[in-house]
């Protein structure tokens, strides 16, 4: 019919746009590993290589065992699914929702999902008529967007706890923050029964019927769009509060407590991972939208011309401020360094558009391009004064993950409460009663971004951390000073990353007699 | 009309998927190029690079003029071509089917091929009225999918062979490589006509009228997805003879026979290459569905609705699984290393997760991913056992190219044989009398499957092995003792790849002397 | 209604199409980084990195704020947006059009822009009834898709004059390349309004109503589908300029003007670059089509059935040629360089298919393949003898972008005027009476081509060779010869690229006392 042939249709393309966004955001594992391979130094390559490889091979693990089943349940279901047809089945089981605004319990490894059956092989083999058109595949594509968002997650922290970690404690950490954490923290934001949610609270008319729905303080639930929040505020926080507890490597700083830079062995894989980020982040961003069409339907009838919506205007803002914000937060960077430092630092400048990137990310979609060139340029500060603060306060923290993901994913939540227009709130989160920012005389909004900020704040820290003080009274957490100064890469790895390089391993060697 | 406009809309979303991810597949170059380069001695360093840039260049003009005429004739033709409103005409010829069941013969040169001309112009050229909507790029978007699976299937073979190749000899490999042996392989698998397809043996009812297709022993065909057995058992079993016959690099094993590691010069670009590979195969896999979307009419006519099918069921469940076997065969590939070698091994690591990608090819849209967990578990026993096995025979693969692509490869089009899930196989191939894998009770797929591995390794080993032996034989093959002990780069490429380095070359050079 | 849902699906998947498409061409900025710092020497790496950071992070404001308003205006705009419905509102002003042949003058900094504003929220807010289904994500996906544009014009710039240049000389180049330059050049051949545009000179009948339009000379305006001209012939004739007026670096050619080679320092880098630019292409030029649907009604209504085209012909012949032409010219150069200068020279082969990507950038659309595979040959040649030429002239270009982007841009314009097949160019640009090449009878397209090369080399060089000798003469352009012989990286950018590699810059230190 023409109602499946037009659902089928929004279902190909949100699909083969949800296959490529997902992949763009997973082309960003190679540039975390680039960058933080390049931040470190030459004796703990392959560590940090290591510790990033982890990320996906265990995490890819762990999120499918364990994470994806604490985080959604049950995976919203289109119109176009084979259940609208079907109560039961040996394919296709009505679900019982389990899950409470912190935390869903139910697709344990891909249980209870949908299969992915195409219409044809369901009725071929179940006997049941499914209209062709029907199809499961969305369920499989959400798992594989989201996974590559907890993925991100993860990564974040290897670059502030590399060069002394033991590569179990941070298997072992893996395994906690896509088996667990990050799963929890995008099932309040982002499951439809999140209590950060703007679907939240629903609205009921005299018969009980849902008519509406609003977040946390009636606001549009905390706006998080793409995961400042839930991605970067996580992983930054994680890394605070790792980098905090695992101390600072031999050297960092000397016994009277004074700072001594340890550059990073090779710009060029800085600066390589730094842009293959970028070019991720546009996968991640308007990837976010989850598709470039909807539809609508005023209660399931097959028959008919459904109401399709194109979504690219949010797609379109997003890519555009993805672009504005980090370049503008690039350039400053570059200017502060020349002026205050004195010179033009590229390693800076590559983590000031890398702020920017995480700053973009919650408010991509609902602010206009001006605020974003504002709050680019406030960004180069918030990357450059942060990280000195991090500095003076004696973290040693080798990829500036803390104040990159830290605080840009703070500063980046925070700008919806302020720049929020409640035209472009309206446009994706739907019409409401007008929430936005304060600069558009809403308070509200940046209430709920608040609340949203300190929990995932003190969830991830009390967990993150209680994780590694365990590890650490238990001995487990790092490597000896020997191995330390001797480097990863000889003491674990099985022998230096550029064997046919000298790089003066001998003199390091020679300290330690 | 409704007809062309909805038949325009699956052409055109199928066409923007095949695109990009054939684009994908094609950025999987840039990934064995840097794992091939980061695998070998600094001073073969430009060497390797040039036989990587040697598969595009040469092989797109092979492919181009040559191979594709060998693989597919014809092209299967949609219903919206235009050759279903013109039997003749300057533009369309009709076409004459010539291959048989191991071979094409037709579209060398892209010869004979629809025009890529979209109806506006076919029909103002013309002057044949040719509906809207009518557009002939698809055949075009095969030939450019169907390109880079050949280029892959040739670039495995570098690896093998670099540090000592003849450059000459490497390209006139990739000549008979991309012009006819992956041409033929991928005609025998993936074309209607080819032996080992589902749509080999059709079957008709009392008026001949074709009802349905059956492939090799009754099975669904042998289950090869996106081609574990044509693109890398392909080029794993060329590397395998390849490596054989040109014979151990100078060092790699002493008088005694005992095994000397060399290592290669950078790791970084060793992980960069990985990942990139696992990026590009988030193409290379769901790709292979070749579209999101699907449609299909009882009959052509032009007039009402056709049925509109979302394919996109396969092309998630390829992603997940995409993501879950290698992640399982990195992490398990790390753990050997840890407990048998006593390092984390972090160019085994990569090479684990490679291997997995290699694996899933063949199967990812036809077993659970429960399955793919397990099976990605093994995978790591199969990479590092595979290319412990190899090194013990005195075979010289410095990239490991044997184990990954030629074992990894098997092993992955093992798989359907005993994990292929019935109604995953009607899926994809079609509803049929029930294919699947022994563990669901059937055992012609696994005949089917064996039976393709049978093919690849025979067809290949005899063409690519007597290309090799006769190469040797005029003493074309390998580079001299000399010219090799002083590095290829010094000895043909014109200077060291990093002329500023000190990397210990004049003590390279001492021995010769 | 149904209408609006085919029009909201053209629209969605047009949109998916150009996000995907701009975020490969912006992947080629990580291909410009190394490419350029692999070509540089060690001491000058970091320099080389932001000179290549600041097109983004400098280029993304400059374009945002001046660039765009005076590229396009109005954007075009399609029978979606609800501009359709209402000629007056808060978000929908009326665009009275800016521009005339050579500029705009209208949406800087994104200022009077249709709204990305989707049609729930605007009819929520606004209170007009607009149709679900439209969408105004398309103009700011046109800004995104030609801002990755611009942006390669920039990035060709710094390979020619890095290792000398002052950073605030390159910031200043690229606000007025990004500012104003490219977005001139742009308008001129793509805006509707575009003397070069094949729309420039419009047919009407005698009502006065337009039936139909010619470019100049009455062919189908100067064919330039993706830009070898407007981007490539923009870049190279800026690096032209610039090489020219800052001079050769110290050393490059001695007191007698003899050639000195200068090897970059890291040629895995450059191929890696080489790789990222030719999988950045594939979006480049086939997404110049800016969608695979197109449609077209006879006067707006709303109801019935669009029709709706497949435009996936132009882009599957855009990617099969962007393959077939830059293999070509990458053997040809190899050959060359093993039969002229007597080695396999990896550099020259990476550049030689860079050019063939930059020549195929405006023909892809309109030649056959077989005479891609013609212009790939002669485009080896290009590349090779027009590289030796700047040399012999005494001009130093570090990456070759003069003969790369300059030679090859106006090689690749040329390339229309001959081998243009005039049905292809009725499938690209509309049925007319007949453009084409010279080789099918044609002249007048050769005389397009030839003007539009006139043009970009005259415009360039005089607003960029101005600014270029402004700054000589202020003394602002060049580093001292003290610092240039220190190397950038120590003497602007805080330390050496690599600290822990001795590259023997103590030698190169040495020579200064």
């Amino acid at each position: 019919s023409l109602y499946f042939a037009l659902a089928s249709i929004v279902d190909g393309v949100n699909s083969a746009f949800l296959l490529l966004t997902a992949a763009l955001v997973f082309c960003m594992q190679a540039g975390f590993a680039m960058l933080t391979v390049g931040s470190v130094r030459n004796k703990n390559a392959k560590n940090a290589l290591v510790l990033n490889l982890c990320d996906a091979c265990v995490g890819g693990v762990a999120y499918y065992v364990l994470g994806f089943g604490f985080a959604f349940a049950p995976i919203n279901q289109s119109l176009l699914t084979a259940d609208n047809f079907t109560t039961e089945g040996p394919f296709l089981p009505i679900y019982k929702t389990k899950s409470n605004g912190f935390v869903a319990f139910q697709h344990f490894a891909l249980a209870q999902m949908q299969s992915p059956l195409t219409a044809d092989a369901f009725t071929y083999l179940s006997g049941l008529s499914v209209p062709s058109g029907t199809n499961n595949g969305w369920t499989y594509f959400i798992w594989w967007f989201q996974f590559t968002f907890c993925l991100t997650a993860a990564s974040i922290v290897a670059g502030a706890i590399c060069e002394r970690v033991r590569v179990f404690a941070y298997i072992g950490f893996v395994c906690l923050m896509m088996g667990f954490v990050y799963p929890a923290i995008s099932h309040a934001m982002w499951d439809d029964n999140g209590w950060l949610n703007v679907f939240y609270n629903k609205v009921t008319d005299s018969s009980g019927t849902i008519i509406g729905s609003f977040g946390i303080y009636g606001s549009a639930g905390s706006i998080d769009f793409a995961g400042s929040g839930v991605v970067h505020i996580t992983g930054g926080s994680a890394a605070t509060v790792a980098a905090i507890i695992i101390g600072p490597r031999i050297g960092r700083f000397d016994e009277n407590g004074k700072i001594r830079p340890i550059p990073g062995h090779n710009i060029s894989l800085i600066v390589l991972g730094g842009l293959l980020l970028w070019f991720g982040w546009f996968g991640f961003n308007p990837g976010s939208q989850l598709g470039t069409l909807s539809y609508s339907d005023g209660g399931f009838n097959g028959n008919g011309v459904p109401t399709v919506y194109s979504t690219a205007g949010q797609v379109a803002l997003a890519a555009v401020n993805t672009l504005v914000l980090p370049a503008a937060a690039g350039i400053t960077t570059l200017m502060i360094s020349r002026f205050v430092d004195k010179c033009f630092d590229c390693a800076s400048m590559v983590n000031g558009f890398v702020t920017g990137t995480v700053v973009i990310t919650s408010p991509c979609s609902t602010i206009p391009t001006y605020s974003a060139l504002c709050c680019g340029i406030i960004t180069g500060f918030v990357w450059v004064f942060g990280n000195k603060l991090v500095e003076r306060l004696r973290i040693d923290d080798p990829l500036g993950a803390i104040a990159v993901h830290g605080f840009g994913g703070t500063w980046g939540v925070l700008i919806p409460g302020f720049f929020a227009k409640p035209d472009y709130v309206a446009m994706v989160y739907g019409p409401s009663d007008g929430s936005g920012g304060i600069f558009y005389g809403y308070g509200k909004q940046l209430a709920a971004q608040l609340t949203e900020i300190l929990y995932i704040w003190s969830f991830v820290c009390t967990i993150i951390g209680g994780y590694f003080l365990i590890l650490k009274f238990l001995g487990l957490l790092r490597i000896s000073p020997e191995e330390e100064i001797l480097g990863n890469d000889t003491s674990h790895h099985g022998g230096p990353a550029y064997p046919e390089d000298d790089v003066g391993l001998e003199e390091d060697l020679a300290t330690l007699k």
